[in-house]
Protein backbone atom coordinates (compact mmCIF):
# COMPACT_ATOMS: atom_id res chain seq x y z
CA UNK A 1 0.00 0.00 0.00
CA UNK A 2 1.15 3.52 -1.05
CA UNK A 3 1.57 6.01 1.51
CA UNK A 4 0.99 9.99 1.36
CA UNK A 5 4.23 10.57 3.95
CA UNK A 6 6.85 12.13 2.01
CA UNK A 7 10.53 10.17 2.00
CA UNK A 8 8.57 7.46 3.76
CA UNK A 9 9.49 4.28 2.15
CA UNK A 10 6.06 3.65 -0.43
CA UNK A 11 5.50 0.61 -2.83
CA UNK A 12 2.67 1.95 -5.28
CA UNK A 13 1.12 -0.16 -7.84
CA UNK A 14 0.37 1.96 -11.25
CA UNK A 15 -1.71 0.89 -14.07
CA UNK A 16 -1.14 2.00 -17.47
CA UNK A 17 -4.28 1.64 -19.63
CA UNK A 18 -3.65 0.85 -23.23
CA UNK A 19 -7.04 1.40 -25.15
CA UNK A 20 -8.76 2.60 -28.82
CA UNK A 21 -11.02 5.41 -28.03
CA UNK A 22 -13.08 5.88 -30.66
CA UNK A 23 -13.67 9.44 -32.44
CA UNK A 24 -17.18 11.28 -31.49
CA UNK A 25 -18.19 8.28 -29.70
CA UNK A 26 -18.12 9.98 -25.92
CA UNK A 27 -20.23 8.00 -24.07
CA UNK A 28 -18.85 4.88 -24.92
CA UNK A 29 -15.44 6.08 -24.74
CA UNK A 30 -15.76 6.66 -21.21
CA UNK A 31 -17.69 4.01 -20.31
CA UNK A 32 -15.11 1.29 -21.78
CA UNK A 33 -12.00 3.67 -19.93
CA UNK A 34 -14.12 2.91 -16.61
CA UNK A 35 -14.07 -0.72 -17.53
CA UNK A 36 -10.57 -0.83 -17.91
CA UNK A 37 -9.90 1.03 -14.64
CA UNK A 38 -12.06 -1.57 -12.94
CA UNK A 39 -9.93 -4.63 -14.32
CA UNK A 40 -7.19 -2.68 -13.33
CA UNK A 41 -8.11 -2.06 -9.62
CA UNK A 42 -8.55 -5.46 -9.33
CA UNK A 43 -5.50 -5.79 -10.33
CA UNK A 44 -4.52 -4.07 -7.60
CA UNK A 45 -3.82 -0.68 -8.67
CA UNK A 46 -3.84 2.26 -6.91
CA UNK A 47 -3.10 5.08 -9.70
CA UNK A 48 -4.37 4.41 -13.36
CA UNK A 49 -3.32 6.25 -16.38
CA UNK A 50 -5.46 6.67 -19.22
CA UNK A 51 -4.34 8.16 -22.87
CA UNK A 52 -4.72 11.57 -24.01
CA UNK A 53 -8.16 12.92 -25.47
CA UNK A 54 -9.75 9.30 -24.55
CA UNK A 55 -13.17 10.78 -23.96
CA UNK A 56 -13.32 11.81 -27.74
CA UNK A 57 -10.70 10.34 -30.06
CA UNK A 58 -8.27 12.31 -31.52
CA UNK A 59 -8.35 12.44 -35.22
CA UNK A 60 -10.98 15.70 -35.33
CA UNK A 61 -11.49 17.28 -39.20
CA UNK A 62 -12.86 20.70 -37.73
CA UNK A 63 -12.87 22.39 -34.58
CA UNK A 64 -16.48 22.46 -34.56
CA UNK A 65 -16.56 18.74 -34.05
CA UNK A 66 -13.61 19.21 -31.70
CA UNK A 67 -15.43 21.78 -29.60
CA UNK A 68 -19.07 20.04 -29.37
CA UNK A 69 -17.23 16.76 -28.15
CA UNK A 70 -15.44 18.74 -25.64
CA UNK A 71 -16.59 18.75 -21.92
CA UNK A 72 -15.77 21.26 -19.25
CA UNK A 73 -13.54 20.50 -16.35
CA UNK A 74 -14.51 18.96 -13.83
CA UNK A 75 -18.31 19.29 -14.53
CA UNK A 76 -18.57 17.22 -17.67
CA UNK A 77 -19.46 13.51 -17.70
CA UNK A 78 -15.88 11.99 -18.05
CA UNK A 79 -14.93 13.66 -15.46
CA UNK A 80 -17.63 12.95 -13.69
CA UNK A 81 -17.16 9.29 -14.70
CA UNK A 82 -13.56 8.93 -13.64
CA UNK A 83 -14.34 11.02 -10.16
CA UNK A 84 -17.10 8.19 -9.25
CA UNK A 85 -14.70 5.82 -9.91
CA UNK A 86 -11.76 7.10 -8.37
CA UNK A 87 -14.06 7.73 -5.05
CA UNK A 88 -15.45 4.23 -4.79
CA UNK A 89 -11.87 2.49 -5.44
CA UNK A 90 -10.05 5.36 -3.31
CA UNK A 91 -7.12 5.47 -6.48
CA UNK A 92 -5.70 8.30 -8.10
CA UNK A 93 -6.70 8.67 -11.70
CA UNK A 94 -4.87 10.59 -14.66
CA UNK A 95 -7.11 10.83 -17.96
CA UNK A 96 -6.43 12.87 -21.37
CA UNK A 97 -9.53 14.76 -22.10
CA UNK A 98 -10.68 17.53 -24.91
CA UNK A 99 -11.35 20.07 -22.68
CA UNK A 100 -13.25 23.33 -23.43
CA UNK A 101 -12.89 26.11 -21.00
CA UNK A 102 -14.57 29.19 -22.23
CA UNK A 103 -14.04 29.79 -26.10
CA UNK A 104 -10.81 27.64 -25.62
CA UNK A 105 -10.18 23.98 -26.83
CA UNK A 106 -7.13 22.26 -25.19
CA UNK A 107 -5.55 18.49 -25.10
CA UNK A 108 -5.74 18.19 -21.42
CA UNK A 109 -5.22 15.91 -18.30
CA UNK A 110 -7.35 15.41 -15.32
CA UNK A 111 -5.93 14.87 -12.00
CA UNK A 112 -8.33 12.81 -9.99
CA UNK A 113 -7.99 11.51 -6.52
CA UNK A 114 -10.51 9.59 -4.15
CA UNK A 115 -12.19 12.59 -2.96
CA UNK A 116 -12.55 14.26 -5.88
CA UNK A 117 -10.51 16.57 -9.04
CA UNK A 118 -6.79 17.19 -7.60
CA UNK A 119 -5.66 19.95 -11.06
CA UNK A 120 -5.38 20.00 -14.75
CA UNK A 121 -2.84 19.63 -16.87
CA UNK A 122 -2.85 21.40 -20.23
CA UNK A 123 -0.89 20.17 -23.06
CA UNK A 124 2.22 22.41 -23.68
CA UNK A 125 3.55 20.92 -26.84
CA UNK A 126 0.58 20.69 -29.72
CA UNK A 127 1.41 17.86 -32.90
CA UNK A 128 0.37 18.61 -36.34
CA UNK A 129 -3.26 19.70 -36.61
CA UNK A 130 -3.70 19.72 -33.23
CA UNK A 131 -2.36 23.08 -33.73
CA UNK A 132 -5.47 23.77 -35.31
CA UNK A 133 -8.42 22.57 -32.64
CA UNK A 134 -6.49 23.60 -28.88
CA UNK A 135 -4.88 26.22 -27.78
CA UNK A 136 -1.69 25.65 -26.16
CA UNK A 137 -1.09 24.68 -22.46
CA UNK A 138 -1.56 27.78 -20.60
CA UNK A 139 -1.00 25.91 -16.80
CA UNK A 140 2.97 25.72 -16.78
CA UNK A 141 3.88 22.27 -15.69
CA UNK A 142 2.17 22.13 -12.74
CA UNK A 143 3.73 19.15 -9.77
CA UNK A 144 0.20 17.64 -7.89
CA UNK A 145 0.47 16.82 -4.30
CA UNK A 146 -1.46 13.36 -4.52
CA UNK A 147 -1.92 10.41 -2.33
CA UNK A 148 -0.42 8.66 -4.90
CA UNK A 149 3.32 10.66 -4.85
CA UNK A 150 4.06 13.81 -6.30
CA UNK A 151 2.72 13.95 -9.93
CA UNK A 152 3.41 15.65 -12.97
CA UNK A 153 1.98 15.25 -16.21
CA UNK A 154 3.21 15.51 -20.28
CA UNK A 155 0.94 14.56 -22.70
CA UNK A 156 2.40 12.57 -25.67
CA UNK A 157 4.78 15.03 -28.02
CA UNK A 158 5.61 17.46 -24.66
CA UNK A 159 7.82 14.03 -23.59
CA UNK A 160 9.86 15.25 -27.23
CA UNK A 161 11.03 18.20 -24.87
CA UNK A 162 13.18 17.12 -22.51
CA UNK A 163 12.91 20.76 -20.72
CA UNK A 164 9.28 19.20 -19.85
CA UNK A 165 10.94 16.26 -17.82
CA UNK A 166 13.12 18.81 -16.28
CA UNK A 167 10.79 21.34 -15.06
CA UNK A 168 8.59 18.60 -13.10
CA UNK A 169 11.52 17.16 -11.56
CA UNK A 170 12.84 20.54 -10.44
CA UNK A 171 9.15 20.90 -8.77
CA UNK A 172 9.87 17.67 -6.74
CA UNK A 173 8.06 15.52 -9.15
CA UNK A 174 8.34 11.47 -8.06
CA UNK A 175 6.47 10.08 -11.24
CA UNK A 176 5.54 11.51 -14.24
CA UNK A 177 2.40 10.13 -16.01
CA UNK A 178 2.15 10.78 -19.97
CA UNK A 179 -1.03 10.29 -21.69
CA UNK A 180 -0.48 9.54 -24.96
CA UNK A 181 -1.87 9.33 -28.53
CA UNK A 182 1.50 8.33 -30.30
CA UNK A 183 2.04 8.17 -33.70
CA UNK A 184 4.96 6.49 -36.26
CA UNK A 185 7.99 8.49 -36.53
CA UNK A 186 9.35 9.22 -39.54
CA UNK A 187 12.60 6.53 -40.50
CA UNK A 188 11.75 4.63 -37.35
CA UNK A 189 13.37 1.03 -37.54
CA UNK A 190 10.81 -1.37 -38.05
CA UNK A 191 12.87 -3.43 -35.41
CA UNK A 192 13.89 -0.93 -32.77
CA UNK A 193 12.11 0.48 -29.72
CA UNK A 194 9.85 3.10 -30.72
CA UNK A 195 11.42 6.42 -29.82
CA UNK A 196 8.57 7.76 -27.93
CA UNK A 197 9.87 4.72 -25.06
CA UNK A 198 13.53 5.75 -25.91
CA UNK A 199 12.22 9.59 -24.89
CA UNK A 200 10.50 8.23 -21.53
CA UNK A 201 14.07 6.47 -20.84
CA UNK A 202 16.22 9.17 -21.10
CA UNK A 203 13.64 11.61 -19.43
CA UNK A 204 13.46 9.11 -16.30
CA UNK A 205 17.01 8.69 -16.18
CA UNK A 206 18.18 11.93 -16.33
CA UNK A 207 16.00 12.86 -13.82
CA UNK A 208 15.93 9.92 -11.47
CA UNK A 209 12.15 9.69 -11.69
CA UNK A 210 9.24 7.33 -12.49
CA UNK A 211 7.05 7.69 -15.82
CA UNK A 212 4.09 5.99 -16.74
CA UNK A 213 2.74 6.26 -20.14
CA UNK A 214 -0.75 5.27 -21.31
CA UNK A 215 -0.79 5.40 -25.18
CA UNK A 216 -3.59 4.72 -27.42
CA UNK A 217 -3.91 2.05 -30.01
CA UNK A 218 -6.18 1.60 -33.05
CA UNK A 219 -6.64 3.74 -36.44
CA UNK A 220 -9.19 6.93 -36.55
CA UNK A 221 -9.58 8.30 -40.30
CA UNK A 222 -6.49 7.31 -41.69
CA UNK A 223 -4.25 7.93 -38.26
CA UNK A 224 -2.28 4.76 -36.68
CA UNK A 225 -1.19 4.95 -33.54
CA UNK A 226 1.68 2.78 -32.43
CA UNK A 227 0.80 1.63 -28.47
CA UNK A 228 4.11 0.64 -26.53
CA UNK A 229 3.07 1.85 -23.21
CA UNK A 230 5.59 1.46 -20.63
CA UNK A 231 6.65 2.26 -17.20
CA UNK A 232 10.01 2.81 -16.69
CA UNK A 233 12.02 3.41 -13.45
CA UNK A 234 13.90 6.08 -11.78
CA UNK A 235 16.97 4.71 -13.28
CA UNK A 236 15.28 4.83 -17.01
CA UNK A 237 14.45 1.04 -17.28
CA UNK A 238 10.86 -0.36 -18.90
CA UNK A 239 10.08 -2.44 -15.76
CA UNK A 240 6.42 -2.80 -17.48
CA UNK A 241 5.94 -2.89 -21.05
CA UNK A 242 6.79 -1.33 -23.40
CA UNK A 243 3.19 -3.14 -24.65
CA UNK A 244 1.71 -4.20 -27.98
CA UNK A 245 1.78 -1.88 -31.05
CA UNK A 246 -1.58 -3.03 -31.56
CA UNK A 247 -3.57 -4.38 -28.63
CA UNK A 248 -5.72 -3.35 -25.70
CA UNK A 249 -4.28 -4.24 -22.20
CA UNK A 250 -2.83 -2.81 -19.21
CA UNK A 251 0.67 -2.33 -17.95
CA UNK A 252 1.38 -2.72 -13.83
CA UNK A 253 4.34 -2.24 -12.23
CA UNK A 254 4.57 -1.83 -8.35
CA UNK A 255 6.93 1.88 -8.22
CA UNK A 256 8.74 2.65 -4.56
CA UNK A 257 8.77 6.76 -5.17
CA UNK A 258 10.99 7.23 -2.63
CA UNK A 259 13.97 6.07 -5.36
CA UNK A 260 12.64 9.16 -7.10
CA UNK A 261 14.33 11.06 -4.12
CA UNK A 262 17.03 8.45 -3.00
CA UNK A 263 18.70 7.25 -6.32
CA UNK A 264 18.94 11.02 -7.44
CA UNK A 265 22.62 10.50 -6.08
CA UNK A 266 24.91 8.41 -7.80
CA UNK A 267 27.68 8.17 -5.98
CA UNK A 268 29.55 10.52 -2.95
CA UNK A 269 30.15 12.95 -5.51
CA UNK A 270 27.29 12.91 -8.38
CA UNK A 271 23.79 13.71 -7.92
CA UNK A 272 21.72 14.55 -11.35
CA UNK A 273 19.89 17.75 -10.09
CA UNK A 274 22.57 19.23 -8.12
CA UNK A 275 25.26 18.73 -10.96
CA UNK A 276 23.64 20.85 -13.55
CA UNK A 277 25.61 23.84 -14.02
CA UNK A 278 23.31 26.82 -14.46
CA UNK A 279 26.15 28.97 -14.30
CA UNK A 280 26.78 27.90 -17.67
CA UNK A 281 23.21 27.51 -19.20
CA UNK A 282 22.35 30.69 -18.31
CA UNK A 283 19.24 32.42 -19.93
CA UNK A 284 19.51 30.40 -23.22
CA UNK A 285 17.56 27.67 -22.23
CA UNK A 286 14.50 29.59 -21.37
CA UNK A 287 14.30 32.68 -23.42
CA UNK A 288 12.99 34.00 -26.55
CA UNK A 289 15.55 36.77 -27.09
CA UNK A 290 18.64 35.29 -28.02
CA UNK A 291 19.07 34.27 -31.52
CA UNK A 292 18.38 31.02 -32.24
CA UNK A 293 19.44 28.55 -35.44
CA UNK A 294 16.27 27.02 -36.16
CA UNK B 1 33.59 14.79 -49.77
CA UNK B 2 32.54 17.09 -47.52
CA UNK B 3 31.73 21.24 -48.03
CA UNK B 4 32.08 24.01 -45.75
CA UNK B 5 29.62 25.91 -47.71
CA UNK B 6 26.90 25.94 -45.13
CA UNK B 7 23.45 24.73 -45.85
CA UNK B 8 25.22 22.55 -48.73
CA UNK B 9 24.45 19.01 -49.14
CA UNK B 10 27.68 17.44 -47.96
CA UNK B 11 28.55 13.82 -47.19
CA UNK B 12 31.04 13.73 -44.29
CA UNK B 13 32.90 10.40 -42.83
CA UNK B 14 33.19 10.55 -39.55
CA UNK B 15 35.13 7.91 -37.37
CA UNK B 16 35.22 6.81 -33.59
CA UNK B 17 38.00 5.16 -32.28
CA UNK B 18 37.37 2.75 -29.64
CA UNK B 19 40.51 2.23 -28.10
CA UNK B 20 42.36 1.53 -24.63
CA UNK B 21 44.51 4.15 -23.45
CA UNK B 22 46.81 3.17 -20.59
CA UNK B 23 47.11 5.05 -17.23
CA UNK B 24 50.73 7.25 -17.84
CA UNK B 25 51.57 6.18 -20.46
CA UNK B 26 51.31 9.33 -22.84
CA UNK B 27 54.15 8.56 -25.39
CA UNK B 28 51.98 5.48 -26.00
CA UNK B 29 48.77 6.34 -25.81
CA UNK B 30 49.25 9.39 -28.37
CA UNK B 31 51.17 6.90 -30.44
CA UNK B 32 48.33 4.63 -30.34
CA UNK B 33 45.65 7.36 -31.30
CA UNK B 34 47.57 7.87 -34.35
CA UNK B 35 48.17 4.70 -35.91
CA UNK B 36 43.62 4.72 -35.09
CA UNK B 37 43.63 7.88 -36.98
CA UNK B 38 45.71 6.36 -40.01
CA UNK B 39 43.86 3.40 -40.00
CA UNK B 40 40.32 5.94 -40.07
CA UNK B 41 41.82 8.28 -43.11
CA UNK B 42 42.32 4.77 -44.84
CA UNK B 43 38.74 4.06 -44.75
CA UNK B 44 38.28 7.61 -45.93
CA UNK B 45 37.51 9.61 -42.34
CA UNK B 46 37.12 13.45 -42.59
CA UNK B 47 36.16 13.83 -39.01
CA UNK B 48 38.29 11.25 -36.22
CA UNK B 49 37.14 11.29 -32.80
CA UNK B 50 39.49 9.50 -29.86
CA UNK B 51 38.24 9.26 -26.50
CA UNK B 52 37.95 11.10 -23.44
CA UNK B 53 41.18 12.08 -21.71
CA UNK B 54 43.21 9.41 -24.15
CA UNK B 55 46.59 11.21 -23.82
CA UNK B 56 46.88 10.20 -19.95
CA UNK B 57 44.57 7.39 -19.01
CA UNK B 58 41.59 7.49 -16.68
CA UNK B 59 42.10 6.70 -12.97
CA UNK B 60 44.05 8.94 -11.63
CA UNK B 61 45.17 8.37 -7.79
CA UNK B 62 46.08 11.52 -6.82
CA UNK B 63 45.56 15.45 -8.13
CA UNK B 64 49.32 15.41 -8.73
CA UNK B 65 49.34 12.41 -10.89
CA UNK B 66 47.01 13.76 -13.28
CA UNK B 67 49.06 17.63 -13.00
CA UNK B 68 52.30 15.97 -14.32
CA UNK B 69 50.72 14.10 -16.70
CA UNK B 70 48.88 16.86 -18.30
CA UNK B 71 49.62 19.03 -20.96
CA UNK B 72 49.17 22.41 -22.13
CA UNK B 73 47.46 23.56 -25.21
CA UNK B 74 48.07 23.70 -28.06
CA UNK B 75 51.61 23.55 -27.23
CA UNK B 76 52.09 20.22 -25.47
CA UNK B 77 52.94 16.75 -27.06
CA UNK B 78 49.33 15.33 -27.70
CA UNK B 79 48.23 18.39 -29.55
CA UNK B 80 51.21 18.54 -31.86
CA UNK B 81 51.14 14.91 -32.63
CA UNK B 82 47.54 15.49 -33.60
CA UNK B 83 47.71 18.95 -35.00
CA UNK B 84 50.33 17.36 -37.45
CA UNK B 85 48.16 14.36 -38.31
CA UNK B 86 45.28 16.62 -38.92
CA UNK B 87 47.29 18.63 -41.56
CA UNK B 88 48.94 15.85 -43.19
CA UNK B 89 45.93 13.90 -44.21
CA UNK B 90 43.14 17.26 -44.43
CA UNK B 91 41.28 16.31 -41.93
CA UNK B 92 39.64 17.46 -38.65
CA UNK B 93 40.18 15.53 -34.96
CA UNK B 94 38.33 15.86 -31.72
CA UNK B 95 40.36 14.60 -28.87
CA UNK B 96 39.65 14.16 -25.37
CA UNK B 97 42.85 14.92 -23.45
CA UNK B 98 44.32 16.25 -19.95
CA UNK B 99 44.86 19.79 -20.14
CA UNK B 100 46.91 21.73 -18.00
CA UNK B 101 46.31 25.85 -17.72
CA UNK B 102 48.09 27.56 -14.90
CA UNK B 103 47.27 25.83 -11.90
CA UNK B 104 44.09 24.14 -13.01
CA UNK B 105 43.98 21.23 -14.75
CA UNK B 106 40.47 20.58 -17.19
CA UNK B 107 39.40 17.53 -18.72
CA UNK B 108 39.20 18.98 -21.83
CA UNK B 109 39.03 18.30 -25.55
CA UNK B 110 41.00 19.42 -28.34
CA UNK B 111 39.15 20.68 -32.09
CA UNK B 112 41.81 20.42 -34.41
CA UNK B 113 41.69 21.39 -38.09
CA UNK B 114 44.13 20.77 -41.36
CA UNK B 115 45.33 24.46 -40.41
CA UNK B 116 45.13 23.40 -36.87
CA UNK B 117 44.08 24.14 -33.21
CA UNK B 118 40.10 25.35 -33.91
CA UNK B 119 38.93 25.44 -30.14
CA UNK B 120 38.93 23.90 -26.36
CA UNK B 121 35.83 22.41 -25.29
CA UNK B 122 36.30 21.99 -21.07
CA UNK B 123 33.80 19.44 -19.75
CA UNK B 124 31.06 21.13 -17.67
CA UNK B 125 29.85 17.89 -15.80
CA UNK B 126 32.52 16.25 -13.55
CA UNK B 127 32.07 12.83 -12.93
CA UNK B 128 32.80 11.14 -9.24
CA UNK B 129 36.90 11.13 -8.45
CA UNK B 130 36.95 13.24 -11.18
CA UNK B 131 35.94 16.38 -9.17
CA UNK B 132 39.31 15.38 -6.92
CA UNK B 133 41.82 16.67 -9.68
CA UNK B 134 39.76 18.70 -12.08
CA UNK B 135 38.46 22.49 -12.23
CA UNK B 136 34.87 22.22 -14.43
CA UNK B 137 34.84 23.61 -17.44
CA UNK B 138 34.72 27.27 -17.72
CA UNK B 139 34.23 27.32 -21.63
CA UNK B 140 30.62 26.96 -21.86
CA UNK B 141 29.11 24.75 -24.86
CA UNK B 142 31.01 26.47 -27.86
CA UNK B 143 30.30 25.34 -31.17
CA UNK B 144 33.23 25.32 -33.58
CA UNK B 145 32.99 26.49 -37.46
CA UNK B 146 35.05 23.74 -39.06
CA UNK B 147 35.36 21.97 -42.79
CA UNK B 148 33.60 19.26 -40.97
CA UNK B 149 30.51 21.37 -40.31
CA UNK B 150 29.32 23.00 -37.16
CA UNK B 151 30.50 20.48 -34.32
CA UNK B 152 29.94 21.08 -30.83
CA UNK B 153 31.41 18.85 -27.93
CA UNK B 154 30.56 16.58 -24.76
CA UNK B 155 32.71 14.72 -22.88
CA UNK B 156 30.90 11.53 -21.34
CA UNK B 157 28.95 12.56 -18.20
CA UNK B 158 28.23 15.70 -20.00
CA UNK B 159 25.33 14.06 -22.00
CA UNK B 160 23.28 13.25 -18.96
CA UNK B 161 22.03 16.75 -18.88
CA UNK B 162 19.92 17.05 -21.60
CA UNK B 163 21.53 20.90 -21.48
CA UNK B 164 23.90 20.26 -22.97
CA UNK B 165 22.42 18.99 -26.34
CA UNK B 166 19.57 21.95 -26.08
CA UNK B 167 22.38 24.73 -25.79
CA UNK B 168 24.51 23.01 -28.85
CA UNK B 169 21.56 22.82 -31.12
CA UNK B 170 20.09 26.29 -30.40
CA UNK B 171 23.92 27.69 -31.48
CA UNK B 172 23.78 25.77 -34.46
CA UNK B 173 25.48 22.70 -34.16
CA UNK B 174 24.71 20.18 -37.07
CA UNK B 175 27.27 17.34 -34.74
CA UNK B 176 28.19 16.64 -31.65
CA UNK B 177 31.45 15.32 -30.83
CA UNK B 178 31.38 12.83 -28.09
CA UNK B 179 34.84 11.38 -26.13
CA UNK B 180 33.93 9.38 -23.35
CA UNK B 181 35.40 6.93 -20.52
CA UNK B 182 31.28 5.80 -19.64
CA UNK B 183 31.52 3.52 -17.02
CA UNK B 184 28.99 1.16 -15.76
CA UNK B 185 25.58 2.79 -14.46
CA UNK B 186 23.90 1.14 -11.62
CA UNK B 187 21.19 -1.44 -12.33
CA UNK B 188 21.80 -1.17 -16.04
CA UNK B 189 20.20 -4.58 -17.08
CA UNK B 190 22.73 -6.74 -18.29
CA UNK B 191 20.61 -7.35 -21.78
CA UNK B 192 19.37 -3.94 -22.89
CA UNK B 193 21.32 -0.99 -24.25
CA UNK B 194 23.94 1.21 -22.79
CA UNK B 195 22.11 4.31 -20.68
CA UNK B 196 24.71 6.43 -22.77
CA UNK B 197 23.27 5.01 -26.03
CA UNK B 198 20.19 5.89 -25.24
CA UNK B 199 21.10 9.58 -24.04
CA UNK B 200 22.63 9.59 -27.29
CA UNK B 201 19.94 9.17 -29.64
CA UNK B 202 17.53 11.18 -27.02
CA UNK B 203 19.36 14.12 -28.11
CA UNK B 204 20.04 13.51 -31.18
CA UNK B 205 16.31 12.94 -31.96
CA UNK B 206 14.94 15.96 -29.96
CA UNK B 207 17.38 18.49 -31.23
CA UNK B 208 17.86 16.58 -34.84
CA UNK B 209 21.51 16.27 -34.07
CA UNK B 210 23.96 14.38 -35.60
CA UNK B 211 26.21 12.87 -32.26
CA UNK B 212 29.45 10.86 -32.52
CA UNK B 213 30.30 9.04 -29.43
CA UNK B 214 34.10 7.43 -29.01
CA UNK B 215 34.34 5.58 -25.98
CA UNK B 216 37.06 3.59 -24.00
CA UNK B 217 37.57 0.11 -23.09
CA UNK B 218 39.68 -1.75 -21.06
CA UNK B 219 40.48 -1.58 -17.40
CA UNK B 220 42.09 0.59 -15.44
CA UNK B 221 42.83 0.53 -11.56
CA UNK B 222 39.76 -1.35 -10.41
CA UNK B 223 37.52 0.82 -13.05
CA UNK B 224 35.81 -1.01 -16.50
CA UNK B 225 34.80 0.99 -18.97
CA UNK B 226 31.79 -0.32 -21.04
CA UNK B 227 32.77 0.79 -24.83
CA UNK B 228 29.50 0.49 -27.25
CA UNK B 229 31.06 3.82 -29.04
CA UNK B 230 27.88 4.78 -31.66
CA UNK B 231 27.21 7.30 -34.34
CA UNK B 232 23.70 8.09 -34.11
CA UNK B 233 21.67 10.35 -36.81
CA UNK B 234 19.66 13.25 -36.82
CA UNK B 235 17.07 11.29 -36.54
CA UNK B 236 17.93 9.53 -33.33
CA UNK B 237 19.04 6.05 -34.99
CA UNK B 238 22.34 4.24 -34.42
CA UNK B 239 23.89 4.82 -37.64
CA UNK B 240 27.03 2.73 -36.65
CA UNK B 241 27.88 0.64 -33.82
CA UNK B 242 27.35 0.12 -31.13
CA UNK B 243 30.54 -1.46 -30.86
CA UNK B 244 31.51 -3.98 -28.28
CA UNK B 245 32.18 -3.66 -24.86
CA UNK B 246 35.59 -4.30 -24.93
CA UNK B 247 37.46 -4.33 -27.87
CA UNK B 248 39.06 -1.99 -29.33
CA UNK B 249 37.71 -0.69 -32.58
CA UNK B 250 36.36 2.05 -35.14
CA UNK B 251 33.28 2.74 -36.25
CA UNK B 252 32.24 4.98 -39.54
CA UNK B 253 29.44 6.46 -40.92
CA UNK B 254 28.70 8.90 -43.85
CA UNK B 255 26.77 11.94 -42.71
CA UNK B 256 24.78 14.18 -44.58
CA UNK B 257 25.05 17.11 -41.99
CA UNK B 258 22.46 19.41 -43.71
CA UNK B 259 19.79 16.62 -42.59
CA UNK B 260 20.17 18.27 -38.90
CA UNK B 261 18.78 21.65 -40.77
CA UNK B 262 16.59 20.20 -42.83
CA UNK B 263 14.70 17.61 -40.86
CA UNK B 264 14.15 19.46 -37.87
CA UNK B 265 10.83 20.06 -39.47
CA UNK B 266 8.55 17.05 -38.55
CA UNK B 267 5.31 18.50 -40.98
CA UNK B 268 3.94 21.54 -41.98
CA UNK B 269 3.09 22.57 -38.33
CA UNK B 270 6.32 21.23 -36.14
CA UNK B 271 9.95 22.08 -35.67
CA UNK B 272 11.55 20.88 -32.89
CA UNK B 273 13.79 24.19 -31.93
CA UNK B 274 10.86 26.09 -32.43
CA UNK B 275 8.60 23.89 -30.76
CA UNK B 276 9.96 24.95 -27.70
CA UNK B 277 7.70 26.45 -24.70
CA UNK B 278 10.23 29.20 -23.88
CA UNK B 279 7.51 31.14 -22.25
CA UNK B 280 6.45 27.99 -19.97
CA UNK B 281 10.41 27.08 -19.23
CA UNK B 282 10.99 30.62 -18.01
CA UNK B 283 13.83 30.96 -15.88
CA UNK B 284 13.70 27.98 -14.12
CA UNK B 285 16.05 25.53 -15.99
CA UNK B 286 18.63 28.47 -16.17
CA UNK B 287 18.89 29.62 -13.00
CA UNK B 288 20.49 28.74 -9.38
CA UNK B 289 17.68 30.88 -7.60
CA UNK B 290 14.81 28.96 -7.61
CA UNK B 291 14.17 26.52 -4.60
CA UNK B 292 14.43 23.07 -6.20
CA UNK B 293 14.07 19.60 -4.71
CA UNK B 294 16.56 17.70 -4.81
Amino acid sequence: MHTDVPGAESSLRVACVQMAPRIGDVESNVARSIEFVEQAVCDGAELVVLPELCNTGYAFETREEASNLAEEVPGGPATRAWTAAAAKHAITIVAGITERSGDAIHNSAVVIGPTGHVGTYRKNHLWNRETLFFERGDLGVPVFRTGAGRIAVAISYDIWFPETFRLAALQGADLVCVPANWVPMPSQPEEAMAMANVLAMSGAHCNAMFVACADRVGRERGETFIGRSVIVNQAGWPVAGPASPDREEVVLADLNLSDARRKRALNEFNQLLRDRRTDVYGEMLGSDTRPGWY
